[in-house]
């Protein structure tokens, strides 16, 4: 049975000194959940700060749900008592879109289970708590990839990947998290359980709520499984490491590449000197891309899906590998580009890549950093990179710039330490970054989402119409505000 | 100046009667758009029917706004005055989605400007008036597509394929009207105009309202322009008709061909023996597709996206028709290929095509007709046609049918000529085939959309929470439903 609660608010109010059997959600949440999954006190602080460590909450108490009905009937008890519920599960966000001061975190660690994986129909059935490595190895089982990557997929999981429409390295070919998922089963902040597992290519019934719910980072319900698309693996991948004249000159490779290819470029990752210099600081182990340091360095990964372009030919050589060499050689020889490697084996590929996705890592090895996630049209990073760093200069002239770009989405990872301490120059060089970002077509938030640190864009820069909508839908699904509430919307 | 007319409803009441001076809506109406652009009596006809001319309406006037702002200051009029609004534009629906007794039609046909296009992009800027063929033609002289196809191409405009997510036949390899669609720009239901003209591939700052207004048919708002994508012209087709021994036998090949080609299939279309006949019957001039008749009949086509796949050999042959031979004399030796040709010049491929984009001409040969746009996962396909058989079979034993299908898609185009007259039978057959469909993990609508025609199917077909969570988002939105009220959202 689920009820109200009447003295519940002033309860919450002081969450943090109830204990267990003092706090009637809590013990109501014990009944719903079993004692053992709803987590107080120090049982909470696995799920009390974000992955970094610098910030840090108190939930009301952290439940772990092992099916859809139950956490229906959670959200239907914190609806009912209006209290915030926020759902959780890899915590690898970048956002803070999982803080909940005495809220109740619903983690989905334990539904973890990929219900179905159907070869034929290239689709695999998952619960939210599947962390993203592992769905790779079970399509990697039967030849198939799921095609979404980033660093942090040995822990993150699907569900946040979905609430956040994660992109990653291979957006350029695959889509982000939205282009791959076809079905969802999301508990309303009613607690009403919405079925939309469709495996369907064409379903035109009504207002398309699967891509309401994606990228609305548990604001609007919590996605507890999901149909997702699976791919073909490549047959064979050409990786290489190229420096190139300029940002303009490596959009005009990938052009020619994608060109050659037939469309076959998978990831397309930009890497300035200074990125690499950070990084050979950090990893003082690892080798430099090129026996020269060079300003742009591109990370090029090609991907051959039809069986002609990945066997050998008679001298051995792969006719994916032969296209990229043909291309980067064609470059070469204009000038374009100036120095390039290309993996010989398996081995060389991971280097290549450990580099790029050691990016977070490399972040950290100075404090405080200003940084932010980006995009413009894939044409107009070179003008974003020059108009940052004329206005970075001019704020900032000892400001060391570690940004990294997923280039072939327009996608840049800004990221810098400055050599000022003084905050209010640091929001200069963010609210400089996102004028610019405006001013050539860009968003001010690419794919790490908005959570709490981007209310202040989301007020200032996104479109006063589009915003007062999402207000609006907003306050008709959630009218007691109780999904994540203070995220994703700014307050009036 | 936009005002509230205190008398209005009375007089939109009786609209057919008003003639232009006696309504105040109207002659404000003249005043925001030009006398000459608002349509009333004889001269609104051309909008006062549907493409099929059997259901007719009508409207308090059309208007044709020449831009954005005259759209908004209509719709500020209307909601105001809570008088509906009906958008159109090439009007080509299936599913009576313009409708508009009593209501103001806003022709978007004068906003017809393809305002951009950007080769390197790969963009295209248009306002919703562009007719579909015509954004075909303006690609093509830049060697790239606007891969959204179907029949009626001809008359069909962007505005109308965005808010009903059209689909056609190219689906398989480029996705639904919205996968094409970057930006948007809409008139919201208040008037407010929401400038969403994004020509990013990563944008996650907040809720998608893209995806939301597309396929909303109009009830959440007026589409006024968009970003799309382009894609390389394929630099060679390989087209055939494949006679197959069945339809899991279609399945297979499909999953080979893609395997092959590295998943170039363009289109896979299904046409069983009674379309071939029918189309003979209605196209007496045409010819057959092979010397025999088969039962599965197959439109396949790929197309060649790499420069290696469509250089001619020594001997002359292009490496992608040599890929679609292989596969089908793979298939044709084990039994599963009854019969294949390849198209050997344009016109053999013209006609190949002209046959099945005939369809909804070879439908309206015989009166009455039952059809329904169904989908179901691709490889359930041969199981839903058989059940669909079996029920109609027991329902009018005289049926005919002539169904195709977008099989890549798992997209039956249902369509059947009853030989009873009993409506109460054709309701009953509709339902028995939504039954299959939905037992089957299927939609009861998948390209066409709701309208007003699949209202009875909305009510009991979809997910409740879903249905309620719809309902909540049109109130919020469009407090006054003045938005194309009726469609999509079955009454309470």
């Amino acid at each position: 049975m689920i009820g109200q609660l009447p003295d519940l608010h002033r309860c919450s109010m002081i969450s943090a000194m109830c204990t267990f059997s003092e706090n009637p959600v809590v013990e109501r949440l014990s009944h719903i959940v079993g004692a053992r999954y709803v987590l107080t006190g120090a049982d909470a602080n696995p799920w009390s700060h974000d992955w970094s460590g610098t910030i840090t909450w108190t939930p009301l108490a952290v439940v772990r749900p092992a099916n859809t009905r139950v956490v229906s009937k959670i959200v239907k008890l914190a609806n009912l008592n209006k209290l915030p519920v926020v759902p959780v599960s890899g915590n690898t966000g970048l956002t803070k879109g999982t803080t909940a001061e005495g809220a109740i975190m619903v983690s989905l660690d334990r539904m973890s289970a990929i219900r179905d994986i159907r070869p034929d129909g290239r689709t695999a059935v998952v619960e939210a708590g599947v962390i993203l490595s592992r769905l790779h190895e079970a399509a990697a089982e039967h030849d198939l990839i799921f095609p979404l990557t980033f660093g942090a997929r040995g822990s993150a999981m699907i569900g946040g990947a979905i609430s956040t429409n994660a992109g990653g390295s291979n957006v350029l070919r695959y889509g982000n998290t939205r282009d791959l998922c076809l079905g969802l089963e999301v508990v309303l902040p009613n607690g009403e359980i919405m079925n939309l597992m469709s495996a369907l290519h064409k379903d035109n019934s009504g207002y398309d709520l699967r891509h309401l719910l994606i990228g609305a980072e548990g604001t609007l319900g919590i996605i507890t499984a999901a149909v997702l698309k699976l791919r073909p693996k490549p047959k064979a991948y050409a990786t290489a490491m190229v420096a190139v004249a300029s940002v303009d000159q490596a959009v005009h490779l990938l052009n020619r590449l994608q060109s050659e290819t037939g469309g076959a470029v998978e990831a397309f990752e930009y890497m300035p000197r200074s990125f690499i210099e950070a990084h050979l600081k950090r990893f003082p182990e690892a080798r430099a891309p090129f026996d020269d340091m060079y300003d742009v360095n591109i990370l090029v990964e090609v991907g051959a899906l039809a069986p002609r372009d990945a066997m050998p030919n008679p001298d051995g050589s792969i006719p994916i590998t032969m296209h990229l060499e043909t291309v980067l050689a064609g470059s070469f020889e204009k000038g374009d580009v100036l120095d390039a490697v290309v993996a010989q084996n398996d081995t060389q590929r991971a280097e290549m890549w450990a580099r790029r996705e050691a990016a977070a890592e490399v972040s950290r090895l100075r404090d405080p950093i200003v940084d932010n996630d980006i995009a413009v049209p894939v044409d107009k990073m070179q003008a974003l990179l020059e108009r940052i760093n004329k206005r970075t200069q001019a704020l900032d002239p000892g400001m060391q710039n570690i940004s990294v770009a997923h280039l072939g989405d327009g996608n840049l990872h800004f990221a810098g330490w400055p050599e000022t301490l003084d905050p209010e120059i640091h929001r200069a060089i963010q609210d400089a970054v996102e004028e610019e970002v405006i001013a050539l077509g860009g968003s001010f938030s690419a794919e790490h989402g908005i959570g709490l640190s981007k209310l202040p864009a989301m007020s200032r820069r996104k479109d006063p119409a589009a915003l007062a909508a999402m207000r609006a839908i907003k306050q008709a699904l959630d009218p007691n505000n109780i999904m994540n509430p203070g995220k994703v919307i700014p307050a009036l």
